[in-house]
């Protein structure tokens, strides 16, 4: 850093003014534009007041020991953005204009706030990674470290580096052309949804999507019907906009399609989240008969059925259930999916299919939003598709998630058989896990995160914000010798 | 494709059974997975009716050409879901708990809209790429084709195939730790805002911060102060939550804070979206007295100033002028920077500096819009700032844009000196110019688009929807020659 302490009353000009300036030749920023902002923060401070002289320019070089045309030209610039001024005698001033300045103090930056905020419900910490050594059953996310990063990164090159496109400059807001055919393909031939395209938007996984959709249906005051148990995402998506929730109850059967068909006699609802695959948290799949009246439901009241088929891929036993969205034809359903969970969770790509007039209204809402989504990365995964090495990631993954899931259900029934039930599920990356009557499961989960293992209890997932005698258990990230050990921990910690 | 019908009448159990059903070899699916798939098909079609009897598995599997296994496993699902129930006499039928079937019209997919949609301004035509062969004056934007692909793609290799972190997991909302590093840094050493890591919020592009901090401050008719003309996207991100917009003009020296001062004597406002640098669309810089006496007044009546510092690194002439930011000591100022323009327009990147419990506000809001940014690609330009690429970037490109933009200067003067005027912009990406009165604007883009050539009138920029005898001409992403040409097709449109 060099330095330089201007000499104290060294000249007319400078009298009074006694502070150093410095200037640091190796940051790379010119010596005009150090000595420009150096001038303007001794001003902000208050220690150069409106009408202080500067010294003159060969003074100031001089001290500073660099050329006059620095300084020279620093003061043009100051005079240009309004700082000083120059009087008739050619001297230089601080301008006149400027209101007296307050002292910054820069310790406290930060801390004081001069407006008002509105009020948010934060739920964030959910989110936060569990501390080092702890094993983590939050989340129901499939493992990043089996997710092959070589490939992505070959096909990354390719997308951005490659000849086709100009995937940097801004593009499609409705994702890249390339992903789009790909996954109305994959729609077609493995979801039974006839889709082009056109039909499809892809989001930054499905929170935006859900975040769009929001905005797209609700007013403040509107009526949301919501699953319960049921994802705490989704209700907080739409609570952001305004949204009230209307929960409506789970069974082994999944939604009660019943409970919400009385509820819809008194109440208007705008539309209802639901998960019919594996129902988020509870893994059950809505039953057949339910499906259609559904339909039938909201056809009659004219409400959106947003479905989320969030892991469509990871149906462990049997084959996944046709997505309700392929049987709608009054443009009732709203599809709702994701390859962040066939990929990685950090690769955010969620996609959104449903009626033409919704999506030209999510298009218009993106652009405000966001606008246009990351084309480089969903080149590469477009390329990762064709070739399919996402869906051999997939079969690979789903054989490890079936071994992992068959691991956490023999351990639990070893562990902790006196005190939890559950149906082994068909699919998806978590169990749902009773618990006996009696254990107090938020100090349970407290006491374990002692031990080393975290999992989320049963009433995050309660719309109602009851405490229900249940946890969730995503298996999905941990490997057979850390789900052996987490379910340890948690006998211990009972 | 390998296709079966089934024999007509071929058996008791078939009678009245008689359609194709179609399972692919190749398709990789399982062949369980593909008959559940077409017996559910044939049921939503109506083609298979509530009670309707099928076939017996092993009928069924010679008709087929598969082993009886794969018929019995898929009935076995259908069971499971619900589609079919086991007769005593051991018969399966299609369950007659279903509601009656709706005929499906596959080719009507997505016309239908069977739920109200809410109002949305839909600007988004704005964004649409140019046809092809048209110069582009609009947007005020990079040229992507100078952002070194290459290094990037390196970078992106090492940040998710390299052996630090895990990138591809669920990350930090405030953005990749790296990045945060780098860019508190960048801002203390050349933006004189004394920040560290953690007060940086990584955004996807300014335009994600905008949303974000509508959603913090705004409620449903809350007053936000704009420039006018302004940036029409800043505009709607306020709109959208609900705001309504106060204009205030913009002449030589920017925003006419007294004209703001006299407007909050009567009107209470939430925020003010102001651009002290090159003011976006005009590209005059707030003169330095304003800045002073717009921060009292923030601090007086409480309300936000979002400083967008959209063009940093696009001072062409003279040294870029500090951020209100940085002589922000009561916490008003909300400064919103972004990197997509110092690279490229389609990465995007941009961030927040405010007060502390704004931020943390934000990133709450942030975990239900979209969760988290994507810590790969944020990595990868921490490296590329971390190994000075992104400077050796900006300065190519910096001399690149002064070069544009002396040519577009030129050749405005030589092809149009009779009907427009303008200042020569002493940073940003784009001239603001005026037209003589007698021509009509819109009649002339209108003209001109059909010569090839396509820029934004004035109108796009007035809050008020009026008609300014302006247009705004990007030139970032036109290279000399076609600048050249863009000025002759717009003399031509005359």
């Amino acid at each position: 850093m060099y330095q330089s302490s201007v000499v104290r009353d060294g000249g007319g000009a400078m009298r009074g003014w006694d502070f150093p300036l410095e200037l640091d030749r190796r940051s790379g920023a010119p010596l005009t534009e150090q000595l420009v902002n150096a001038l303007v923060a001794e001003i902000r401070r208050g220690r150069l007041e409106p009408g202080a002289a500067l010294p003159g320019t060969r003074t100031l070089a001089k001290g500073l020991g660099v050329h006059r045309n620095t300084v020279v030209a620093a003061f043009e610039e100051l005079r240009t953005q309004g700082w000083v001024e120059t009087s008739r005698a050619s001297h230089t001033r601080v301008s006149r204009a400027l209101a007296l300045p307050e002292r910054v103090d820069q310790g406290r930056r930060g801390e004081a706030l001069g407006f008002p905020l509105r009020p948010v419900r934060n739920s964030s910490r959910r989110f936060e990674a569990a501390p080092a050594g702890v094993l983590d059953f939050t989340g129901g996310l499939p493992d990043d470290r089996l997710f092959p990063t070589a490939l992505l990164a070959r096909a990354y090159r390719r997308a951005v580096a490659g000849p086709r496109g100009r995937p940097l400059a801004f593009g499609d807001p409705a994702g890249s052309p390339a992903l789009r055919k790909r996954l109305a393909q994959l729609l077609s031939s493995r979801r039974g949804l006839s889709v082009g395209p056109d039909d499809v938007l892809v989001t930054r996984g499905s929170q935006l999507a859900l975040h769009l959709l929001a905005l797209a249906l609700v007013k403040p005051g509107d009526v949301v019907a919501v699953e319960s148990p049921g994802y705490p995402s989704a209700r907080e998506a739409f609570a952001l906009m305004g949204a009230h929730l209307m929960p409506v109850p789970v069974d082994r059967e999944g939604l009660d399609v019943e409970a919400l068909e009385r509820k819809l006699e008194r109440t208007r609802i705008r539309a209802l989240y639901v998960t019919p695959q594996h129902q988020d948290p509870t893994t059950v799949t809505l039953s057949a008969p339910r499906r259609q009246r559904l339909l039938a439901l909201a056809r009659r009241h004219r409400f959106a059925i947003i479905e989320a088929d969030y892991d469509h891929e990871f149906s462990l036993d049997g084959a996944p259930v046709l997505p309700m969205a392929s049987s709608d034809q009054h443009g009732v359903v709203v599809y709702v999916g994701t390859l962040s969970k066939a990929l990685a969770p950090g690769l955010r790509m969620g996609f959104v299919v449903g009626p033409r007039a919704l999506r030209e209204r999510l298009l218009a809402l993106r652009g405000q939003v966001d606008r246009v989504g990351d084309l480089g990365l969903e080149n590469a995964v477009a390329e990762l598709l064709d070739d399919g090495e996402v869906q051999r990631h997939t079969l690979r993954a789903r054989r490890v998630f079936r071994a992992r899931r068959d691991v956490l259900v023999a351990a639990l029934r070893r562990e902790l058989g006196e005190v939890v039930d559950f149906e082994v599920p068909r699919g998806g990356l978590a169990l749902w896990v009773t618990v006996k009557r009696g254990i107090d499961v938020e100090r349970w989960a407290a006491r374990a995160l002692a031990q080393g293992v975290r999992f989320f209890t049963g009433a995050l997932y309660s719309p109602e914000g009851r405490t229900l005698s249940a946890l969730r258990l995503g298996f999905g990230a941990l490997d057979e010798t850390e789900l052996q050990e987490a379910v340890r921990r948690m006998a211990r910690a009972l």
